[in-house]
């Protein structure tokens, strides 16, 4: 039988551990590096799934413990599945649940068989297992389908971490066990292991072993110094094998795509571009910008000059501002379009890059406009 | 000189009042009978422009009160005016500023002067004027200006009414001498008179002696009963001189729309359509829906099989209850975006009603369709 989705290595980059390939589903080719733009609750938020294609965005994310609860999955499946129910034809990758049990949900409690858990929109209990949390994801007939697992949090002590490794481990080839219908959709495996390197080798080995079409790095940017966080990285990627696709989870500025993409990941996914613009924060070439800041009053020139989005087309900062001041709706739409399309149009460059044999200079030449992190 | 603004009478209805005709003016003819969505802060609230002009809109409201106060006409001024700062090239209606001064400014003192009062957004002091609604109206640079004038609140005894549509007139001679620019802006003339139908009378022989190129009816539709407030526009709307646009202010529920038709109304704006879309409110063809409702949580079907708008070519109420119940703006955009479709393509069918000899037929399809009242 052959996988839903696979992984295809196009080139690799002469000096650096980035790669240039293709992911291909049900729902189209992925050209990696690739930015997974978050649609949370079955949208982008303030964002039209059109706009989201025009940008360029191949594959988004959507969260499987909100749409658990509201609308709940079987109301999904029977609107004929989260692609249709959001009207998004191209691929989408869910997330098993297992993060937001832990970071939204209220008075969980671990045990082998999964998570219980209190809604943190009623306070109605509810229980995640591997075999929930696939079952779920199947109503939702994403093309990616994650394992749930657990992340351990930062710190944690060496013993929590590897017995929680060890946990996510056997929860994976539940997960393994219980998704039939591989032609479908493609389940990824999610090494954990915390900063201990010995552990994340021994948990690359374990979920390895299960032959999955991608394999995610999970338990990272959860707290812990930038410099920890890369160092153990660049190990974790080492320990996966170069035919499968790489994701690091829930990754998304753009000092930490690069650095990822140098070490080898082929796949992120973060909510930051769509949350700071609702708060009037845009990311552009020339660094970071405060659209709130009363020296935009007066200007009259766009975003960024570099860029060609919607918004850069058609509206000057002074026009955001006052849009950001009085509340309207149209800033987070506005300010969204743009973060989206900065990130998504950066790892087009990235992936140019990559085939060039440039993509230091381009690292560098970005990283000089950009400022410093 | 020729007025930035004319009105064309194209044809009368056979059996009513009800007329089709153009107003041409510097970005676009408006074919009329119209309904103009209101962008109160330079912004049709959760739409882009070009979404409210696929739709066909032909011409939009702004709001003179709160561009004043934020981001303020010089700074519109300097951007290059409204339409480009908002990026709409087509026509802009802008009221005087008089309505929200007396809906929303606290502190409201009335003299010969003009109107003195508190922002309701910092509670700074401010004058409005004639001459200085002029001058920020000039500023923003819109295709037709309202007069500043005073709407006498409902009930208002005779004698209130009269000293205030008199120095409504006295106002609008005023704003007439102030306006020099003709040629690019077009003034029009507000009639008031309460339901006081010899006072409406008054009103119309002193605001039409200005000759200018088109005149609104004022006062109405502030809380006094439906009957009521169309007898006394049906007066209203015969005081005035056939050749000149008629515009009543602040009206956008579908029957209203279609008795003021009736009775020669050529122009119409309301938030109506935007702010129950916010709501959770949608207007259909057969009738208002509300989204929150628990009968379309499994409701597949579009929100009206009638309607061809973005909206109900590509989501179900099922996904659209789902937005609105996760607070998503994607939901406030789609309802806006189908209700303000709805307005103006029901415009477009009324026209269409008239050119044809069955405006009345129209009326009576739809009010059938849509129900009681």
């Amino acid at each position: 039988m052959k996988h839903a989705v696979s992984y295809e290595l196009l080139k690799t980059d002469n000096r650096t551990k980035a790669r240039r390939g293709r992911v291909h589903t049900p729902h189209g080719t992925i050209e990696t590096p690739v930015f997974m733009p978050v649609g949370t609750a079955a949208t982008v938020k303030a964002m039209r799934p059109e706009q989201v294609k025009e940008m360029g965005a191949q594959i988004i994310l959507s969260n499987t413990y909100h749409l658990y609860l509201r609308p709940g999955h079987e109301i999904v499946r029977e609107a004929g599945g989260l692609h249709k129910f959001m009207n998004w034809d191209r691929a989408i990758l869910t997330d098993s649940g297992g993060f937001q049990v832990f970071s939204l949900g209220a008075l969980r409690k671990i045990t082998e068989e999964g998570v219980e858990f209190r809604s943190h929109i009623d306070g109605s209990k509810h229980m995640l297992s591997p075999e929930k949390s696939m079952e779920i994801q199947n109503a939702l007939g994403s093309d990616i389908m994650m394992a749930f697992d657990e992340c351990a949090p930062y710190p944690a002590d060496r013993d929590y971490v590897k017995n929680s490794l060890e946990r996510t481990t056997r929860w994976l080839k539940r997960c393994k066990d219980y998704h039939k219908d591989i032609e479908r959709q493609s389940l990824f495996g999610i090494m954990q292991g915390g900063m201990y390197k010995d552990l994340r080798y021994e948990s690359a080995m374990q979920v390895v072993d299960l032959d999955l079409p991608g394999y995610a790095i999970g338990g990272l940017s959860v707290g812990e110094p930038k410099e920890l966080m890369l160092d153990v990285l660049d190990d974790c990627v080492d320990y996966l094998p170069k035919e499968k696709a790489r994701y690091l989870m829930g990754v998304g500025s753009p000092d930490y795509l690069f650095e990822g993409v140098e070490r080898g990941v082929d796949m992120f996914d973060c909510v930051l571009p769509t949350r700071i613009a609702r708060h009037g924060m845009a990311m552009t070439s020339y660094g970071r910008v405060n659209i709130k800041n009363a020296k935009y009053e007066r200007d009259f020139e766009t975003l960024d000059p570099e860029c060609d989005c919607y918004t850069c087309r058609n509206y000057s900062k002074a026009y955001l501002r006052h849009l950001y001041k009085c509340d309207e709706m149209l800033s987070a739409m506005l300010l969204s379009n743009h973060n989206l399309h900065f990130l998504v149009n950066m790892m087009g460059n990235i992936r140019k890059a990559i085939e060039e044999d440039r993509f230091l200079e381009y690292k560098n030449e970005f990283y000089t406009k950009y400022g410093r992190f």
